[in-house]
């Protein structure tokens, strides 16, 4: 027979195992993540020359960096459909150095060695940033206080995106009436 | 029975028929092709700033213009596994506006509206070019005389295309042994 402090003991076991849970969840956003290896294959969003973006700019003696981004094949594609981003979008940050004079070009710009790669994963509606070092199998989770969220959260015209930057979405967006009027 | 003027009589119409096939092939990397309307989730090659791709380079008094280059899924596993382009294999070549200041943005160069769009097609062993004026959805051939097909068979690292500037392909290339070292 459960008397009342078995009861009260079980309540106990019970709500700690919740608080367990939660806390597992609210730090689960902030889990590293596997660097997914076949990102040349998503989708392609653009590429920017020079654009400064935070820690991986270029130092002011070097040439322009590329960055090139890329998102997850699932989350392009309900995007299309719905101009927002699902639960478990990945984005990739793919930065690279630039060179004018090689074989036969003269002029402009073109992309040569990676600088860097770097993420950003919406779980459960929260975003998170990442950084993968060079040959490290797992992303780590920039701090809550880096300059990405502030900016990204302020300046996103889609939730924490800049879907102002990538031209094949923008229209989608706008149809959709999903892009923020203030990012223009 | 078969009589000698039979048999003659069908050996000519069967003449024909192998001279009109004969006429088909040789034509045939030259029929208008299909626009590929996903390429934008085909492959990401590479993308280049003011690199000046014949008739679609900007004027000088614009901004520079991006190209951004995309290929056939398949033809990307195969040249992965062989560091070589399989027939069928179908290049994009998207061209777009650069815009500078805009949003948050305030130096380098992101894409904006399409400018144009080619492609690169093997068949049977034979590339040729094609322009896909807007809103159509068949692609013209370049005539043969076109400077794309001098400039990419004498300078192509790779098979008529431009390996060199694609980052991820050309270490492959060169593992491969397919790399022409004459590109550098």
């Amino acid at each position: 027979v459960l008397t009342f402090s078995h009861m009260r003991r079980t309540a106990l076991i019970l709500a700690a195992i919740f608080a367990a849970a939660l806390c597992a969840l609210a730090a689960d956003g902030d889990r590293p993540v596997p660097f997914p290896a076949n990102y040349r294959e998503w989708v392609f969003l653009s590429s920017g020359l020079g654009m400064n973006y935070g820690p991986l700019a270029a130092r002011a003696d070097e040439t322009p960096r590329f960055d090139n981004v890329f998102v997850s094949p699932a989350a392009y594609q309900a995007f299309l459909k719905t101009g927002q981003w699902a639960d478990k979008t990945m984005f990739v940050l793919e930065v690279r150095s630039s060179e004018s004079k090689g074989s036969i070009n003269i002029g402009g710009h073109y992309q040569a060695g990676l600088a860097g790669i770097e993420a950003e994963v919406k779980d459960r509606g929260q975003w998170t940033f990442y950084s993968f070092d060079d040959g490290v199998a797992e992303g780590k989770p920039f701090p809550r206080t880096a300059s990405c969220y502030a900016c990204h959260s302020a300046n996103g015209a889609v939730d924490n995106t800049f879907v102002q930057f990538y031209p094949t979405l923008l229209p989608v967006a706008k149809a959709k009436g999903t892009f923020h009027l203030s990012a223009r």
